[in-house]
């Protein structure tokens, strides 16, 4: 059994930046990131939680990510924010694009926000989810290094690429919070299988030559296998000309690794498009969603994205998040240095 | 073997309009709509092409579709351009609301299309590659009546609901054109197994209860399989949220059919994102665009989406298409009607 002790979102959050900071993260930088630490956790994607936060210390310390970068923000358009994370953390590039996005996205009806020079920005659908709290529509989108390959090819040339789309609710929340990337599993997933010498299924990896295995070894030299075979590709792909080539980032292709100390920092990008439903479905929109969400509630033990960590973080809220102590160890570790 | 006669665009285009004309549609209506049929046959989706002619014939006399709408087209806010179909051929209020956008997109940066009491509107990526064609990013969303059932549930909710995305490749084309449905298997596939009482492969559709099976009938009774599980549902629900929800059109849930005679128009919805490359990425657009073209076609045998309907589309511009001979009767008997 793993040993855990339940902390509040508070104290998650605390810890998140007491590490960063203390890793030589300024408090611009590390107080965005320590925020979506404690809605992760809250979320239940404790893979992505505070688990991540003594990698990220590690990549302040060696270079990957500059801990005291400032975002410059510009307005190349009229509806077009544009930020350069300066190679810094993507958490405080992003929240320095939404302080304008926002407002734009309600007198435009629509702006987007484009992100170069950036890293890793964790759980994509925690950046979506907070315009959908907003009460706008929110479409989002971040790259990887490469890991899938293209249809007929054997070659990694796109990453495993998550896109993320939030609905409000019109009551402070997502009513749908899509947030899937375009390989049948995560990559995380099979390096864990490989740590441990145990076979992965058929279907999530394939070898350098194109064929399936369920070696993970052989996987992690091939590439991952894209989710609904040439469609995951085209997810894939659509991520990819949406957060690196629309934004100037760098292409999966040429990437340094989100793992580990090597590369340099990886300077890959995020894309956003923020919409004001009122203004495209003349006040219609919250009725439809109504009705949408219902029909899916109204058969039982049916579900909608976003479900799970709607009531996993209502109840965190009152209750905290049980976290493992080991990660818990070598956080306070840090922050005792 | 299928007896064909090769016709130049012009005359696909020609015999397309004299149809629709002949059916009762005005002449602003049935040009754009015989325009796409065209690029639809020269791009090789014969399905969608000149056999869809007489389908849409039917529909005008049936009062499915107004073939002598006229499209209202409003700016409800600066980057927003809403279209109402007034239940008339999708493709004429598109060609009305790209007049708004593609002037608006440059200008701006990004601006919306959203398109509501409207109809199906064929290749969804025949719309998105023309703004492509215009410099710009494009992202499209239709709707159709409900065939997908929600991850845990049986009963239909959301359509096998398309999307596309079309990069310009700064010379008048789509450097990569994504046009993909949310279901594993086009629904015409099924249908047309059903009819020829040929057994469909496991993974194309689910029976009423939810359960896999390999007779068509079941599954047109049952619902069609999304493609990659849970994550095809999520394109479905991504879609039907964009061109229903965000366009205040009629949800897949409350659809009238899109083929056969009954139940009057479907009012379902179309949604479009443009956005100017070079605002988002400081003109670093085109050069990204080269090398994750260059590194999928560096590989042989490997393919993206759209290469296939562009090799198709060069040729036909000089050598025409082959046209079902059937399918051309069947056009020249409503013409002489």
């Amino acid at each position: 059994m793993i040993k855990t002790e339940t902390l509040s979102l508070a104290e998650i959050e605390d810890l998140a930046f007491k590490a960063l900071v203390q890793a030589g993260t300024d408090e611009a930088n590390a107080r965005p990131l320590a925020q979506a630490t404690a809605v992760t956790e809250a979320d239940g994607v404790s893979s992505h939680g505070l688990a991540y936060i003594p990698i990220y210390c590690e990549h302040v310390q060696c270079g990957k990510v500059d801990g005291k970068a400032k975002p410059i923000v510009t307005r190349p358009k009229p509806s077009v924010v544009k930020v350069d994370a300066a190679t810094g953390f993507a958490h405080a590039a992003i929240d320095k694009g939404f302080e304008e996005l926002v407002p734009l996205a309600r007198e435009q009806g629509v702006a987007v926000l484009a992100i170069n020079n950036s890293y890793n920005c964790g759980v994509l659908g925690i950046h979506t989810q907070r315009l959908a709290q907003q009460g706008l529509l929110a479409i989002g989108f971040t790259n990887a290094p490469a890991s899938i390959a293209p249809s007929g090819g054997q070659k990694p040339v796109v990453g495993t690429n998550p896109f993320s789309i939030a609905a409000p609710d019109g009551q402070g929340n997502a009513a749908i919070l899509i947030d899937q990337s375009a390989s049948t599993i995560a990559k995380s997933e099979v390096m864990k299988h490989a740590r441990e010498g145990q076979e992965v299924p058929l279907g999530w990896v394939l070898d350098a030559d194109g064929n399936p295995t369920t070696d993970p070894a052989e996987g992690l030299k091939g590439s991952m296998a894209p989710s609904g075979g040439y469609k995951g590709v085209g997810i894939a792909l659509m991520v990819e000309m949406m957060a690196a080539a629309m934004s100037g980032a760098t292409l999966g292709i040429h990437a340094s690794p989100f793992s580990g100390t090597v590369g340099g920092p990886p300077k890959t990008g995020q894309f956003f498009i923020a919409i004001d439903p009122q203004a495209t479905s003349a006040g219609d929109f919250a009725e439809r969603m109504v009705q949408l969400v219902g029909a899916v509630h109204a058969q039982p033990e049916a579900r909608l994205p976003g479900d799970g960590r709607r009531n996993k973080s209502k109840n965190a809220q009152t209750n905290g998040v049980a976290v493992n102590s080991a990660v818990l160890d070598k956080i306070r570790a840090i922050i005792s240095e």
